[in-house]
């Protein structure tokens, strides 16, 4: 397996065909998987905002005015507000906003960016990530994967690291169910996220600095003999950590 | 960057020298990361175990009962012993048994395998993988970094990716605090989590079933001009999550 950033990408802007650029820096084969980062589909769908757009309501300047008590530092309500509007659902608000996104995906902040925003005060998750991985695929004349990723925190361990928010052409988990070892015992392993792991591999080859890379290839990565699963993020019902953490408050900074 | 699996390993047995197998069937180069996953590593340091072996105190037998009633599942006393002697702390005991390990590690069950296991009845962690990969780099002659690698599931998102448990020879995280983006902003990423993206990417490559592949190299991986950082396992007084769950019951099925 091979990992190569795409270079030369220029910065981008509302409107531009990623597709086309991707394609005339990277000789795709079929079979790559076209890993690109969330900032840059944000940035072609224009998803682009300002503070001013988002008019603080009560629950944001009650968590402006919390999260400021709890960490010592000034919070802008216009930037809960922008939280709140982005996020299905806000887990936590102490001591930071712990959110769920419309594709799923749970992070900090609703996954708004303050840095690498090509200007802007702040640079919004792509609305639909799936869909922009699958206008992406179709723009290539390739037969790619298209893995649209972010970097994200976690909890238990220190540090970020890449994860898929949308995916195309190719499934989101190897399923091993009802496959053996080599002693003939079923696999503890039942599903892998490929997606997530191909996300991390892409990170590893980019950069979050001013060197940064927002596209990266994997080639011959091979998903092998496996059945497919479509499913990558959790539905409440079986999340245990978070309604744990909708019952829990923090009580101190 | 790329990654290949090292074919041709044996079944591992207590007392083999990994580092030799490997260095037989692989020509490393100075600066790859050799990814071993922990089973292996953990056969070679006779990490076995049988049920016999652990005498279930009362908690194991409240946990059992409890995860039994939960799950409608029977469930062996003598493994919920198991996982309490392997664990520094049960995190949460239904409806699985989340625990820390001695490394800093969370995840269910401190990690005992029941596939994959060489025969045995249990595969406990390595007991201190930090050495484990100390050990493994020791003897290789090539200048390479090692992760000692492990599975795992995780809030949030289904499935399981590769982890670090263990690693020697390059530091566990890039640290861009500090550095800027293209516009001069400073990063919203500060702690990137390497070892555990080489440990996914290994995952990619590797295999769970009987062609499985325990050993990958990842060549040419570049940390960069940054700082590193050692650090991976949250501490527990930064570990909000930890702390939501251990305040937690888990209330039906």
């Amino acid at each position: 397996m091979h990992a190569f950033a795409v270079d030369g990408l220029p910065e981008i802007d509302a409107g531009d065909d990623l597709a086309a650029l991707v394609a005339e820096r990277a000789d795709l084969t079929d079979g790559d998987v076209v890993c690109v980062a969330s900032t840059v589909v944000s940035k072609a769908e224009g998803r682009t905002a300002a503070l001013a757009e988002f008019t603080p309501g009560p629950r944001a300047e009650e968590i402006a005015a919390r999260l400021a008590d709890v960490t010592g530092e000034q919070k802008d309500p216009r930037f809960a507000q922008a939280v709140i509007e982005e996020a299905t659902e806000v887990i936590m608000d102490a001591p930071f906003l712990l959110t769920e996104t419309t594709c799923g995906h749970v992070g900090v902040n609703a996954g708004i960016d303050r840095s690498n925003t090509g200007g802007a005060e702040l640079l919004l998750l792509p609305k639909r990530p799936a869909e922009s991985a699958a206008r992406i695929q179709a723009g290539l004349a390739a037969d790619v994967g298209v893995v649209v990723t972010d970097t994200s925190g976690r909890p238990f361990r220190h540090g970020q690291r890449g994860v898929a928010l949308g995916w195309a052409g190719l499934p989101a988990a190897r399923d091993w169910r009802g496959e053996t070892d080599r002693d003939g015992h079923e696999l503890a392993v039942t599903v892998e996220a490929v997606v997530d792991e191909l996300a991390a591999t892409a990170n590893l080859v980019s950069g979050e600095g001013d060197d940064g890379t927002p596209v990266v290839v994997v080639r011959e990565f091979e998903f092998g003999d496996h059945d497919g699963s479509e499913q990558l993020f959790r539905a409440v019902d079986g999340d245990f950590v978070r309604q744990a953490l909708r019952d829990w408050t923090f009580d101190g900074a």
